[in-house]
């Protein structure tokens, strides 16, 4: 199981590091999660400077897809080198976004017709695309799903995880950062 | 203003990480965010390898002291090498951890005969200290907060950012990363 988070420069930092953190600590074997870039390292917005586990073209073949967010989707959105990178199945991959990453998924034309969900500075970007845009923390369309507000990451970590591996699995793994005394306790 | 974010090999992700984030939303001059550590780079439990900003001394220079977590506090909290390294001082610093980082606390003697909160499994290693370990998600004793549950990395960025700028600043930043219709809205 090949798991992809797909970065790029000035990334939000919480909606890659959230997904990757959440993600790997998901005990199965056979279970591998790689940030995906087009350099060998990309240097978030907050300026920390990370290595990519490999190109974005590995999304390709991977099991599950999800995009990150921040101010550069707004130009990989119309970038016709960028996109033609990517060659996504939804039939056969689970494709989610974080925040403005949706952008992204629409530019691919993998929200057509579809309702979704993103950051609220990407809304009418988004809607531009002609995709449906509701206020809420996770849309769900088959094998696609939006997630957006960073903390929102859980849940779209969640749906992955289940989705593959069970409900179980995604409450042990959710729970586990969970503040004490709010679903996480002593006892 | 000078915040310190304490990181060490195996540290936990989400724990450096959100608070990185949070901490970086603040809008103020002379606002400077750093991640130390005894090494050039630290690489974390999830294995992600990221640059350090300094050394870990620095912290006795800095405002605000945030330690985080991870298995290696356990060694650290019996490492009078490490702990020798610093000299904090909670009547001129605010002083805070994550998770199993209480543990460095309570070795440095700040936790001495006060309430503190850790993460679950860290629970009686902290009360071997002598400290009285609650059930909460943070905890409060005048300039030094420590919190549990990674997620509740939100909670102790906002201690800080409320005690240094005001709560205008804190919420600002709190909200701009909490999910879609749960506090973060589209109008």
């Amino acid at each position: 199981m090949k798991l992809a988070i797909v970065a790029f420069e000035n990334f939000t930092d919480i909606d890659v590091f959230l997904l990757w953190d959440l993600l790997n600590r998901v005990t199965a074997s056979d279970w591998s999660v790689q940030i995906l870039g087009e350099q060998t390292h990309h240097t978030s917005r907050s300026g920390l400077t990370i290595p990519m586990h490999g190109h974005v073209q590995l999304a390709n073949t991977s099991d599950v897809v999800l995009f990150s967010s921040g101010s550069e989707t707004r130009q990989k959105m119309k970038d016709a080198d960028y996109l033609s990178q990517f060659n996504l199945n939804p039939e056969h991959q689970l494709i989610g976004s974080m925040c403005s990453g949706a952008l992204i998924l629409a530019a691919l034309g993998l929200l057509q017709g579809k309702q979704a969900t993103t950051y609220p500075t990407a809304k009418q970007l988004l809607e531009n695309f002609g995709v449906f845009v509701v206020e809420r923390s996770l849309v769900i369309e088959d094998n696609i799903a939006t997630a957006a507000g960073c903390l929102a990451a859980q849940y779209l970590a969640g749906w992955v995880i289940e989705r593959k591996l069970g409900i179980q699995m995604k409450e042990t793994v959710l729970t586990s950062v969970l503040p004490v005394g709010q679903g996480l306790s002593f006892h």
